[in-house]
């Protein structure tokens, strides 16, 4: 048996999100199912971030075991000519230790949250970035970002499905900044609760557009309550770009 | 009458490019149908530069005269309502000079064509972009381009279509960065030949490859003759991005 590091990017569009599913397509069973036609084994694919459907990946971390001896370059391409015609790329390949796992492994996850900041809707990145009409003042949404990071009780931001023990995490960075009419939030932690990117990025939003100060969501944050907090962000500006070991 | 200048964004990929056909939908007819539902006038829209099929736009600039009193803000708005649910998008309106003219008072066209250069296909980018797997030198195709600025007769690099007077065109700049996974050639010239961009890519791909030096450019240039040059890149790449008046 060989464990295998796979580097991932996908257009989470398509997809029920990265777990399997019984309502669609799910970006492991589209893995799995590439092993099987690949090397003729059942195995279950692990991810290192669960991704929610619609949340794409430029750097997500798997891994598999595999019986059959194969080449790490063979496997690549045998599984990118396997997913075809899914949005999924296996971008890198590894064979990994034994005691390697994407998920229990990791020990940093970063975030990109994009949104396109102006009057015309993005058409070319449609899908692939949050559309947000009314002016953003990004260093605004930087400076309130920052009273977020660190660690803190996150359960003004976490979804009510959240399955995670504690909402303490750590926020190890959170920077926002402006490049012509897009706002790139980059966020990272050793792990998230579920929507939490995405939940900060909506309150965020309200500071942006002046309805909210930075003081507002310090507050927000301290209630522990996720009625206090702003709407969710869509997953369509959601990348999960790195997983650290 | 008021002529109104729009800049505009879209996604190539379903048109049959700027110019109206009768095989398919172009961007002229899906905007001059847009304002024909917002003022009920049957126009004329005039593009700077005649895309071809595929070919994407985040700075193409077009010209329409509107008989009816309308501000160019409602404008925007109403078009980019009903150019919907087509990947066009007008990111900018303003009333122009009644001598203004879209495509000959252009002085300046700027393209951009994007190259992903790994072994796995992009996903998230599929379309946008021209997958070229096999490895490639981008300091050796940004040192052969410097061949092809200046003024030169491009017929190396003409479609056999074309219906350009003269062959002769000057290249202002052809600057090729390497930016991770990508490969960005920019280039910009008071005007080009139908598939000029294209094929000086396709051809450049050579020098990347490793198969042609920036000496054998040269030789082709030269030779005044499409037979002599490389193969056209997909139009999946290319990108204009700006026009100057």
């Amino acid at each position: 048996m060989t464990r295998f590091r796979l580097t991932l990017e996908y257009d989470g569009g398509p997809f029920v999100g990265w777990q399997r599913q019984e309502n669609g397509l799910s970006v492991q069973q589209c893995l799995e199912e590439a092993v099987l036609a690949t090397v003729q084994e059942v195995t279950h694919v692990y991810g290192a971030g669960r991704t929610d459907a619609g949340v794409h990946a430029t750097g997500q971390v798997a891994h598999v075991d595999i019986l059959k001896e194969i080449e790490p370059a063979r496997l690549m391409a045998a599984l990118n000519f396997h997913v075809k015609p899914n949005p999924v790329a296996i971008t890198a390949c590894a064979i990994a230790a034994d005691d390697f796992h994407a998920r229990f492994s990791a020990t940093g996850r970063a975030y990109l949250y994009r949104i396109v900041n102006r009057r015309a809707p993005p058409v070319i990145e449609r899908g692939h970035v949050w559309w947000v009409a009314p002016e953003l003042d990004a260093a605004a949404m930087h400076r309130a970002a920052q009273h977020l990071v660190g660690k803190h009780d996150f359960s003004t931001f976490r979804a009510s499905l959240c399955q995670a023990q504690s909402p303490v995490k750590t926020l190890d960075c959170f920077d926002i900044t402006r490049v012509g009419d897009e706002i790139r939030c980059a966020v990272e932690a050793r792990s998230f609760l579920h929507h939490q990117v995405r939940n900060m990025v909506g309150t965020l939003r309200l500071v942006g557009e002046g309805k909210w100060s930075a003081d507002d969501v310090s507050t927000a944050l301290a209630a522990r309550d996720r009625a206090k907090g702003g709407p969710t962000a869509p997953p369509d500006g959601l990348y999960l770009t790195r997983v650290t070991y």
